[in-house]
């Protein structure tokens, strides 16, 4: 089977942004969905993780895009693994035209399998990687070291977000899409209106529980770059790295 | 061309809601998918809408749930004009297992096609509904007539929501699946634990201006029954009533 899955996905008019792009969070529900049918059809998907005890966790996802009005349009993504590192996997994503095949968008993502249980990351020594992996092909974004913490020199008194039903995955906690919005919603229209988002950058660090009241805060880093944080109490539970152009 | 539209969905168990249950914002999802693609491939579609310089706008949804648990696993909605009332028309949806075509719910909704810089609606004299309409064909979810104002006689004080970037359709405005989710988002987890929704109705009267603050309100109707409202400063922007079973 080849390592690499394609998957076509098309964004209807109804569920584009008010500037009539594709909004970042259902970019972000592409690639999870290339990435769960990708790693089903190797067999390391949801079923399979299940009776291991076992479950993936995204844990860093950073998205170039290239060509913002393209994506409005019919895509196509490609996705497959780079690397193994012990406990984690680093998966990249290929988002071309439908009909061009242009490049419109580049992401690498950072995946652990933890075990249902303790919640702690278990060895990925199997299989798996070996059927899904495409070491040095070519994928022009970087994941940062470590995002700047926006809540040490906010450049305002932070928003709040109450964690609600509708924000919860199959686990009970605030959805990663559901990050990515509360992240882009730190930004004001005339900044849409002004720019688009070119790089997009998330780490996950801790679960965001029900009927928690987060905090969101913003720190700009430079004309156009931002540091953003989720905070349940004194803890940041994501942090994100936004850049406009 | 079938005056019925048939389409596919898969929810990966990474999308499923914290009860392992298809959330019925995704559901409603899927409808607005089918509808817009059965409305394209028989010529009233957006672009052709647009060119008209008119949209399809949904006033009434009502989504009947039979099998909630068979709404996890890989379905088929079906499509069709039911009726064209002067200005409205009645779109219903059937839902069925991929695997074995039993009825996991159905749905009636009902459009109106605005004129887009008038917004007020337009004749839907054409020759559209033909090749959409099948009438009389099984669809058994009703349209309550009027639901009652939830703020009239609230439970509790309102929740507040303010209208974020991550909210807005295409037209700037709160988009219509987040008016199902922000209305699902009155009960809490204990309500989603015992018990599933059998009714969804939502009627949509006003739109979510950005940067509003809404409030949700909630009123018991009968045990497991409910209305709610959305609210902006002394105005319901859509209300809904739903019970759960």
């Amino acid at each position: 089977m080849d390592p690499i899955g394609t998957y076509d996905y098309t964004t209807e008019a109804y569920s584009l942004d008010f500037m009539r792009r594709l909004p970042l969070p259902t970019l972000g529900n592409y690639l999870l969905d290339a990435a769960t049918r990708h790693a089903e059809e190797r067999g390391a998907g949801y079923t399979v993780m299940e009776r291991r005890g076992t479950a993936w966790v995204l844990s860093r996802l950073a998205i170039e895009v290239i060509d913002a009005d393209g994506l409005a349009a019919p895509i196509r993504v490609s996705t497959w693994a780079e690397a193994m590192e012990r406990i984690f996997i680093k998966r990249c994503f290929e988002v071309t035209s439908a009909a061009t095949d242009k490049p419109l968008a580049y992401a690498r993502s950072i995946w652990a399998a933890i075990d249902k249980n303790t919640r702690r990351p278990t060895s990925l020594a199997g299989a798996w990687p070996d059927r899904m992996m495409v070491p040095g092909r070519h994928c022009p974004v970087e994941i940062a070291g470590r995002i700047a913490a926006a809540e040490a020199a906010p450049d305002d008194a932070p928003d709040t977000r109450t964690v609600r039903y509708s924000d919860l995955d199959i686990n009970g906690h605030l959805n990663s899409i559901k990050h990515m919005e509360a992240m882009l919603d730190g930004f004001d229209l005339e900044t849409y209106r002004k720019a688009s988002v070119q790089h997009f950058e998330i780490s996950y660090h801790a679960e965001g529980r029900y009927g928690t009241q987060l905090a969101r805060f913003r720190r700009t880093l430079s004309p156009g770059t931002f540091a953003c944080a989720l905070v349940d109490g004194d803890r940041a539970i994501s942090r994100a790295l936004i850049r406009f152009v």
